[in-house]
């Protein structure tokens, strides 16, 4: 069942090295059929160059079950099942530990929109999630990774999350989502980038400020939204 | 028409994924014929490896209409076509995000010339243009882009564009420029080498000041001009 | 003798290149037969292409001598000793001057213990050694590198070495270790991943406080230990 | 003449773009044939992947005068020529921009001794030079190169230049040598990886101060002189 899904996101998973935003297996890409209430994940700890499509495991969106699939599905799959669960477009979702964007993690920071190279695809700064409680980090196997996903999704209680496709998860790492699992991965290379230069522009001038809002409408919406002119139609 | 002229640019294009300039679809180039008053330039949101030389985009350098090509040019054109109104001798412009220049351009800071790195190339500081304003920004598709090459046409009022070809565009990004479209990128690669040795030697040495007004003559003289020794005639 | 032992630690050696860990000859790997009482080491300052199975030096845990092998062994060879005498679980050691735990090692810092990323392998702070005393630098050949696995011994005199399975030694670099030759130098990559990202959080955020307790335990019982469930069985 | 130091002066230059130490063609190698009294050096300003043995100039050590080659020798020649006749047992030289020396060279700070990968090869601190006055920064075509060899060898007046074979000139960057050609890009490669190291640890840790005496002088006597112990005899 769903080959072409599988197939999809067994290519999103093969960007991730790709772009160079894992080392060993420590990332994973999922991808959703809305229709059906399944997500197809990456197994856990299996290393890249070994992944096979048929590897991918199948999970019901609702029950969490897997309902297809010999290998375990990656140990992260309940915060993915809240994302999906929680925003209504996302079609695919990535997470790593990919360096610039787990900096800011650690360092408890969102990344501040800087710069017109933020504005093209974040309508504002990618938050950083509140540190989670020790009720929230305890208790069985799967507890803790749903609550990452609840953390997130409070995260976004007054944000909306089309506009924002990332956020980093307080001394972990980031997650990013997208249209699809391929989107995903986009957002997460653009995360990368801009954590990246907002690092090294915040330790040059600590005074610094968030771009003005202008010139964050206008790259925004020059290149997404119905009134967007980048790119060939 | 201008078959070498795009072949040129389009291979000037390839260039900038080739030295670790863009992600993504993130810069642009373009060629001038000045002769035909002809902006050879390429089209929007194009992956580099898929760009073919017919797929350029010919645009009128006075009335900025598109003469020829089936895809719409980069969003950035009217940026270029003011650069190449307003200084006569440049025969190729670049625009990209490359890291360390987009760092100074979100820091709103310029690259002051710190050594004979910079003044082999550059005869003095890489200005930072001012912050536009809203007015600048809003509009219709085109104005703000045209009001980027205002502001960069300001920046250098009282500074010679041949002598220093590059500059960044506050809370943006780079533009270079120079004879032709291949030493724009060459002008590019070395603006990106330049923004990492500066950034980091104004980190370890906050105090630090330009260069000696000497050896930034010796430098930029011995590599520029008809009195220049290097390399060979 | 040894010939699957030697394959291993050969292979293991040259891993070090492959994950950029090591300029020239900066690095060595070693791995025990402890039924046999004998460490199969990298013979000293041959480059890695150079290598074979068979230059391998093998040397006896108790009286370190050579009991085969044409080429010297590893001026490091005293060091490695010392920690297969001291940490009895323990089957292959790694010694590099990567780039970021040595500037640990050159601050003289211990690697705090920032995020999930650390605490997947690590179980709190990866230790700075003390400052070693000019009576344990000086000395015969093998003395210096004898009281650099002492006083790697001593910094673990209250730590279990299995649960943090590296060090950085003052002023000079880290050594790292594992369950085989392999599994060590899979330690000295995480550990490098965890360097940078340390360095870049710290720099960034002065006052930054080690992660919660409770988020260690989960990370680390999540992925070592009996009751782990990341991976596949 | 000379061929086989040439192809030997050859092969150093094409370890630099390997190395990563050059953009463009912003580094030269020479090599000397003391007996001779001459020097073979890169021409000016041609690319790495187009030269040939046969390129490189030939240059006699005591009147600077061309004695074959076609093409103009490097326009830093008068410097190698200083150091050649300055530094009596040396037998290459290199200069490069290399990114983490230069920042130290366009800080105006020398590369303090820090750990053992620095004892390892340099017994002291890498010195910088005092700035230039004009006088030796003015003038005829090769007379500023001339000074630049001057204050080099001023800088050293004080030091042994075959145990610290490095140093960076003020507001430019490094130069380094060594017994031959390849030796002394192997030195080149060594600083940039001590500059990067040194620069991430002086960072972090302001007060850093330079290792321990007793740490230095066993580890660059370990490595170096009558009384080695690494590598194989």
């Amino acid at each position: 069942m769903l080959e072409a899904l599988k197939k999809e996101v067994l290519e999103a998973n093969l960007l991730l090295p790709g772009h160079g935003l894992v080392t060993f297996t420590w990332g994973n890409v999922s991808g959703i059929d809305r229709q059906g209430g399944l997500v197809v994940i990456k197994p856990s700890g299996v290393e890249y160059e070994r992944l096979k499509a048929e590897d991918m495991a199948v999970i019901d969106i609702d029950t969490g079950w897997q309902v297809e699939g010999a290998l375990k599905p990656s140990s992260d799959t309940a915060t993915h099942l809240v994302l999906y669960r929680t925003f209504p477009n996302i079609g695919g979702v990535v997470h790593t530990h990919s360096r610039w964007a787990t900096v800011y993690a650690q360092a408890g920071l969102g990344i501040p929109a800087l710069g017109t190279t933020h504005g093209d695809y974040f309508y504002g700064e990618i938050p950083c999630t509140r540190r989670m409680t020790p009720e929230e980090i305890d208790g069985d196997p799967g507890h803790y990774e749903l609550e990452t996903g609840n953390v997130i999704a409070e995260t976004f209680a007054d944000k909306n999350e089309d506009d924002i496709p990332a956020v980093v998860v307080y001394s972990h790492g980031p997650f990013t989502w997208g249209t699809n699992a391929g989107n995903a991965v986009h957002n997460a290379v653009v995360l990368e980038e801009l954590a990246f230069m907002a690092w090294h522009s915040q330790m040059m001038n600590p005074d610094i400020k968030p771009m003005q809002r202008e010139l964050l409408n206008k790259h925004y919406f020059r290149k997404n939204g119905s009134n967007s002119y980048y790119g060939q139609k």
